[in-house]
């Protein structure tokens, strides 16, 4: 029993911040210039803008349909490889609003599956087979799932900093963020 | 004309950051437990709410202040050093939700002082003196100010995500913000 609460606990506090990103992207992005969103770091790197798709596109085809492969296959049926760079289509002719609005209502419906599987801790350490990590936990899935959005905060944050490392003059000194 | 329309057009571009930057950290850590908000990186390194403490700090002492320092003083009166741990006791006792209030409040004061100056390109080329760094620009504190605040936003995701360190088994090696 006390795997069990230390569990529940867990999922708990997952959710805390899996609800909170698509808010915290909207309050940092909606209604932001394409001078803060379009910009990237560099070749085969991601925009504000292109973060928030790759978003979407987990919210789609990743986090839930992958735990939902576990539950119902385990380890006999690998998940699908994910497409890093589904989103450059995927998004083609969207605004960041649309992508923003996308973003909060995927969410929610998949925070409501997950709510409705009342997962025990039985569950949670349930296997599933990763095509290039190989045995992983649901628990782990799900873990990965709010580092993921933090991840992809901090990127947004960074890229967008970026766009200032002329303009800082020599406080670049201090601000190691604009050179990572 | 043209050099004056370039800087107007800049200071419009920091002020879309700078405006929504307590909005994302209230999206982000309103309400959101100790779990996340007080773990920090190591010793001398913050927590989410240290770098929240950090931001009120600088709202008070100085952005606002040092740009009013070069506006009135120009390089003869050297800036007074910011204190980077200030927020250790200035924050003790507070809640998130206060410093959440505080930043806030804080930057619309800010702000609004910023745009009643109505900056010209003149203006933002005036230069002062940092007590480490020498020389800089009024224009380069300004975006220094919008840097900070996202290089604080990356930051806070940081530490939120090395909690979960652990947690997400093998996909560490797909996560690098949990080892940076």
């Amino acid at each position: 029993m006390a795997e069990r609460s230390d569990t529940s606990f867990a999922l708990a506090n997952a959710l805390e911040v899996l609800e909170r990103t698509p808010a915290a992207f909207r309050a940092l992005l909606g209604g932001l210039s394409e001078r803060w969103t379009a910009p990237n770091e560099g070749p085969e790197t991601f925009s504000a803008f292109d973060n928030l798709g790759h978003l979407v596109h987990g919210e789609r085809t990743d986090w839930i349909p992958r735990a939902r492969i576990i539950l119902e296959h385990g380890r006999s049926r690998p998940f699908d490889p994910f497409d890093r760079f589904a989103q450059v289509h995927e998004s083609r002719g969207k605004r960041i609003g649309d992508l923003l609005d996308e973003f909060a209502r995927l969410r929610t419906g998949n925070l409501e599956t997950l709510r409705g599987w009342r997962l025990t801790a039985r569950e949670l350490a349930l296997e599933g087979e990763h095509p290039a990590l190989g045995r992983v936990t649901l628990a782990q899935l799900l873990a990965t799932w709010v580092v993921h959005d933090l991840g992809h905060l901090a990127q947004t944050s960074r890229v967008m900093a970026k766009q200032y490392r002329d303009e800082i003059g020599p406080w670049r000194a201090y601000l190691p963020i604009v050179d990572r």
